[in-house]
């Protein structure tokens, strides 16, 4: 990595958060290298992120189907966040009313050079303001929400990725290609494509409008 | 699920296991429902699987990227385990000498309906004696390992999922596939696909032979 400061990913969990909508983009993220090959995964040497969790705390958070996962990072300690990812599932319901959880994603949105989502974690990047008058996309079942959630929001419908500043992804295993969209537009696309044959996976990349 | 016993699935890990090697199966199986739609996943009325995690003890499991997982069950407090599913990375490695590993890998198998591997996963089913005259998959940086440790196996290159009663599947997305054909045998295609749906995946199925 030369003289360059990794970029961060931080990832947001939570209790009843879908585990691939975080494990997705943190298997991309934490397993992209610069040197191709296997070996090159052996060592973080020529890794261009460095990923982590964060929560509102360092409690134990328990995601959907019950697998327990300690955060790296509480809000308090986590460093700056490049490149945050907001991921979805039931648990984001009962954040859309958390005011504490919404003022921070729209702090650490502010410092961060790059805002995404997974599934319904784009409610909360709409409920926080961030999707104002911009195209973004969420699961299936969530799109009529994010309407109500902001009506100037222009709801994509049929689209896997979404970049429009913000990138937003539809549900689940969408966040994987949300992933390696980001991926592409900051380490190229012969970067993006070495990774996903290093977890043999063919992205849907989608650019950046 | 009426008067049926959930089919457990145990998915072991440890330290340094490729996170979407578990993570994906954890979320298919964990996301199974006989009931379609988005209402049927905010609880477990129609799981046909009861999914958990599986270490040698109750110590926090460090994944690569150093994610940090509780698991659910440790060897010896496990429930039965039906389905076993076997993820890779790099922790495979010293396991294939840890002889206490490969005891409970071939005695869990031996007790179970569906022996399963994602990855070089397949690398311990195979030191473990469990592929042998088998066709069978691994990751393709693991392949001619695969070869080497038992000669008898007849390694697969180019397939995704393979099903010879073991079902083995290839790298890290693999596994994916991997549940899915496992759901499909077990559930039926309308089941699979419409999960499939619900993470807004689309399924590469390897029917068994």
């Amino acid at each position: 990595m030369s003289n360059e400061r990794r970029k961060t990913v931080g990832i947001l969990i939570f209790d009843d958060v879908e585990v691939l909508d975080f494990a997705g983009p943190f298997e991309v993220f934490s397993r992209t290298r610069l040197v191709a090959g296997s070996d090159s995964r052996r060592s973080d040497d020529s890794a261009p992120f460095d990923t982590f969790t964060v929560a509102r705390t360092h409690d134990v958070v328990t995601a959907i189907g019950r697998l327990k996962v300690i955060p790296h990072h509480s809000w308090t300690d986590a460093p700056v966040i490049d490149i945050l990812v907001v991921p979805g599932g039931f648990g984001t319901r009962a954040l859309l009313n958390d005011e504490r959880t919404l003022a921070w994603i729209r702090d650490t949105a502010a410092r961060s050079s790059k805002v995404t989502s997974v599934c319904t974690g784009a409610l909360l990047l709409a409920k926080a303001g961030l999707l104002r008058g911009r195209r973004a996309t969420t699961h299936w079942a969530g799109l009529d929400l994010l309407a109500s959630i902001d009506p100037s929001i222009q709801v994509q419908r049929e689209v896997r990725v979404v970049s429009d500043s913000v990138v937003t992804s539809a549900g689940v295993s969408a966040g994987i290609d949300m992933a390696f969209t980001v991926v592409e537009s900051l380490c190229g696309r012969a970067v993006a494509d070495e990774t996903a044959h290093y977890i043999e996976y063919v992205p849907k990349y989608q650019n950046a409008v």
